[in-house]
């Protein structure tokens, strides 16, 4: 079956300072016009960082759009233009103030098809080294420290609700399980 | 810690036929002023659907934000003013064609904490009942039977990447096997 959906034209609504909103006018598979709106989105990085003491680095983050903190991966856009390898340490030293020596990139996952072009790219991030915690001046967090066994535990008792930690963490316990002992 | 960010003023920046985009004026912990850009989303609802054979109900669509087909749960928004069931059981047959005759909600989980307040509702969606297709005007779908077994290596091997439906996976696989078998 074509399921595909051609654009006509496209219209920019907004550029603010995260979000860039589009409206595109689209010719659908039977022929039939109808508008699109998206955001688009530079991709993100999510890290699984393995502490020294081969614990789970989760971070604890105030998150203004749902109104509540939120139990999460480090994450973070990448820059214009930039490599994701270097975005993902980069990103992780400044959300938890440790630097990766080794980067492995496991999978691509996309968060919210429906209207942002947002990809993610998860990684692992091992041989930590202590720098110091530079976050962002607009960012506050917490780390919290945790054994995978435990994180797991909270993904099925819902207490970790945010998709791309969610994912991290089944992935790193079903593929990864022997770095965290 | 404080992660609070407390809100000052609120721009109502965009109001489409699907998004409805809005900028705040917040103080964060520190006391400094800054900028929150989000989405406003009516909620979600995804649905683990198992066919009549105890196969899982996939789908193939095409999701123009990002220019191509994905495989994903049946999903869809809530309408305004909704009960959560009524639109699982609503969306499942707009989408596939059958009527779900029990519905159990599972968990909530948050696609995009980052720029949108959407939540997602995860039903299981059983004891189904062949209506008739009768898909909503702008989407053209296509019905995936898929094995729970072969929907959790489409996974592992990166060919689903939608995170809800990732995770709507590995939910059944962890939790409801029994019911697939």
């Amino acid at each position: 079956m074509n399921l595909t959906e051609t654009k006509l034209k496209s219209a920019h609504i907004f550029k603010g300072a995260l979000l860039d909103v589009w409206k595109d006018e689209v010719q659908l598979p039977n022929g039939r016009i109808t508008g699109r709106e998206y955001i688009k989105h530079p991709g993100a990085v999510v890290m699984i960082p393995i502490l020294p003491d081969r614990k789970l680095a989760l971070i604890r983050q105030y998150r203004y759009p749902m109104g509540k903190e939120f139990i999460e991966l480090p994450a973070g856009k990448l820059d214009e233009g930039e490599d994701r390898v270097i975005s993902a340490k980069r990103e992780l030293e400044e959300e938890i103030g440790f630097v990766a020596n080794q980067l492995t990139e496991l999978t691509e996952i996309h968060p919210c098809i429906g209207y942002s072009d947002e990809r993610m790219w998860l990684f692992l991030a091992d041989q930590l080294t202590l720098t110091q915690q530079n976050t962002d001046h607009d960012e506050f967090i917490e780390l919290i420290p945790t054994r995978l066994t435990d994180a797991v535990k909270m993904v099925w008792r819902g207490e970790i609700s945010d998709v791309k930690t969610i994912i991290g963490i089944l992935w790193a316990n079903s593929h990864l399980q022997h770095l965290f002992q």
